[in-house]
C-alpha cells in the first residue's frame, strides 16, 4: 500500500520546498489542562501555513506536469498549497473554489500566483469542476487526500517528527484523512499508534471506523473548513485501517480550549483543526497511559490569530 | 566578567524549569520582504511568554532565598517570569507593577501566584518600591537585566541555539540589555557576534554606544512595554562592549512590519519587542553580507495576538 520506502522517497524528493517544522516539548503542566508531557510537532509553522505542502509538492514532482499545468479543489490549505507548490516549481495553477470560501483564504492562494475560479456551493462542486477541467485540458489534478503520493508526502510529517523525539501514539486531526494516514504509514512499522481526531460535526473517519467502510456524513461546525471532508478517502482509510489506528471524537468547544490553551501555554496560534489533535489529549477524548510518549501533530494556523484568545 | 563557565553552570542550574525551545530555518524568501535564509530561535515559546524565566530563574536558583521571598518589578514580561519562578520553587512573590501596565499582563502575574502591588506611574518607580521593600523586609531582589546571573542565565538561550544551528550573526533585542549580553558571551568565545537591535524610541544601548557609557534616553513608541528601559544596564553595557557587539535601530513601522511577515510567513505572533531584531533584517537596518550566517532571537510573544495582522 504505502511502505518506508514511498515516504522516504517523498521525503528526498520534497525536502528543497518544504521546511523542517520543528517540535517543542512539553512539560505535564506546560498547557493548561496538559496532564502528561506531550511532544508538539508544529507543522504549523510550514510554508503556506500548513502541512498540506508536503502532500501537493510530492504529488506534483512524481508526475509529468503537461502545459495545461495544475489543478486543485479548495478554498482552503490544500489550495493555498497547490498554488504555492505551482508558483515554486513554475507551473501555471487553476484551483477551484466554492463561493462558500473566505475572501481572506481566495486571496491568499491569489497571492501564490494561481488562477482561483470561484463556483459551486460547497466543496463537492468545486471538486467536480476541478475534475472535469482536468479531464478537459489534461492538466494535472493534485487531490487534497485521496491518492498514495499526497498521503505519503505528508507522512514526512511524522518522519521528522520521529527524529526528534520519540513516540508511541500519535494524535492527528482528520478532515480526508491524508495527514493522519501518512503518519500511520510511518509509525506502524517502529511500533507506533496514530489516532485519528476529528469533531463531532466532521466525523467521517469514526463513522467509516463503525461502518467498515468510508461513508458520507453531514458536516457543520467549527472545524468544517479544515476538516470538513464529508468523507475519508478511499486510500487513507484503507492505510489507517491497516495500520490499526484509532479515532477519538472532540467538541467544538474542546478545540476552542485546546486553542486558547495553546496560545495561553506557548504562544502558538493554530486553527481549530490544527488545534484539534490536542483537544482529545487536553479533554480525555484520549486518555495517555503511564510511561506513554505522546506527540501531537498541530498542523495548521490559517486562521485570524485573534480568534485564539 | 560572565565566561563560558556562567552560562553553561546557569544551563544546568534551570534546565529542568525552562523550555528547551526550538529554532526554525527559513530559505531566503521564507518571510516577505526576507532576502537572505536566516534561522529563527523561537524563544517566544518559552514558558511565561519570553526568555526572561532564564535569567530569573538563575538568579533565584544561585541565592539563598529568605522567608520574605522575592520581590521584583515589572509589570510585563519580567514580572510574570518571576512570579512564575517563584511559583514552581515553592517561594512567595511579590511583584511591584506600575499604574500602565494593562490590566491583562497584571493578571497573569497575579495567575502564577504572585502578590501584585500597583503603585508609581513609571517603571522606575515601581523599581524604587522593590528595592525599598527588599531593604526592608530582607527579600530576594530580582532585577530584571542588570545583574551577572540575570545575563547568564539568558545566555542559554544562545547556547541552545548554537546546538541547532551554526551562525555568524545573532540579532538580539536590547531592551536593558540582559538577553543581549548573555547571547554575547555566549557567541563571542566562538568568535560570532551579537548585533543589538532597538526602536528609535528605546534606543539606549546605541546611546551608550556613541556616549562610551550608560546614558538615560527618552523612551517612546511601539515597543516601549517591552524594551523601554530608560538606560541599558551597567553589567550588560560592559559585556556588551567588550564582546564587539554592534547595534542596530529600526523604526515602529519596521517592527509592525517584521510583526506581519513573521505570521505571514511561519505563523509565528510575536510582540514588537520580539519582532524587532528581525525587524534589522527584514529593513536594511542590518545588512548580512553573502555567506554571512544570520540568527534572529525572537523573543516574546505576551501580545492580543489580533495585533499581529
Amino acid at each position: 500500500m504505502i511502505d518506508s520506502n514511498d515516504i522516504a522517497g517523498a521525503r528526498r524528493r520534497i525536502a528543497p520546498y518544504v521546511r523542517r517544522t520543528p517540535v517543542l516539548a512539553l512539560e505535564a503542566g506546560g498547557l493548561p489542562g496538559l496532564a502528561v508531557p506531550v511532544t508538539l510537532k508544529l507543522e504549523l509553522l510550514q510554508r503556506t501555513g500548513s502541512f498540506k505542502l508536503r502532500g501537493a509538492m510530492n504529488r506534483i514532482l512524481c508526475a509529468e506536469v503537461p502545459a495545461a499545468g495544475i489543478v486543485a479543489a479548495s478554498g482552503g490549505n490544500h489550495g493555498a498549497a497547490v498554488a504555492a507548490a505551482a508558483q515554486v516549481l513554475g507551473f501555471p495553477a487553476r484551483i477551484f473554489v466554492p463561493r462558500s470560501s473566505p475572501e481572506a483564504k481566495v486571496a491568499r492562494i491569489r497571492g501564490y500566483g494561481a488562477e482561483v475560479i470561484v463556483g459551486g456551493a460547497t466543496y463537492a462542486e468545486a471538486r467536480a469542476a476541478a475534475e472535469a477541467c482536468a479531464g478537459e485540458t489534461g492538466a494535472l489534478d493534485v487531490p487534497a487526500f485521496d491518492h498514495p503520493l499526497v498521503v505519503a508526502g505528508q507522512g514526512t510529517a511524522a518522519l521528522e517528527l520521529l527524529e526528534d523525539a520519540a513516540v508511541d501514539t500519535l494524535l492527528v486531526a482528520v478532515g480526508g484523512g491524508g495527514l493522519a494516514a501518512g503518519c500511520a504509514a510511518t509509525l506502524r512499522p517502529r511500533g507506533a499508534r496514530v489516532v485519528g481526531v476529528e469533531t463531532s460535526g466532521t466525523a467521517c473517519w469514526h463513522a467509516a471506523l463503525e461502518a467498515g467502510a468510508p461513508v458520507d456524513v453531514d458536516v457543520s461546525g467549527l472545524a468544517v473548513d479544515s476538516l470538513g471532508a464529508r468523507s475519508v478517502g478511499a486510500v487513507p482509510f484503507a492505510v489507517l485501517r491497516a495500520a490499526g489506528a484509532g479515532s477519538a471524537v472532540v467538541s467544538d468547544d474542546d478545540v476552542r480550549a485546546a486553542q486558547r490553551a495553546l496560545w495561553e501555554g506557548c504562544r502558538v496560534a493554530a486553527e481549530p483543526g490544527g488545534a484539534a489533535a490536542l483537544a482529545a489529549l487536553l479533554s480525555g477524548a484520549y486518555r495517555a497511559v503511564p510511561g506513554e510518549r505522546v506527540g501531537v501533530m498541530v498542523s495548521g494556523a490559517n486562521l485570524d490569530p485573534g480568534t485564539v484568545r
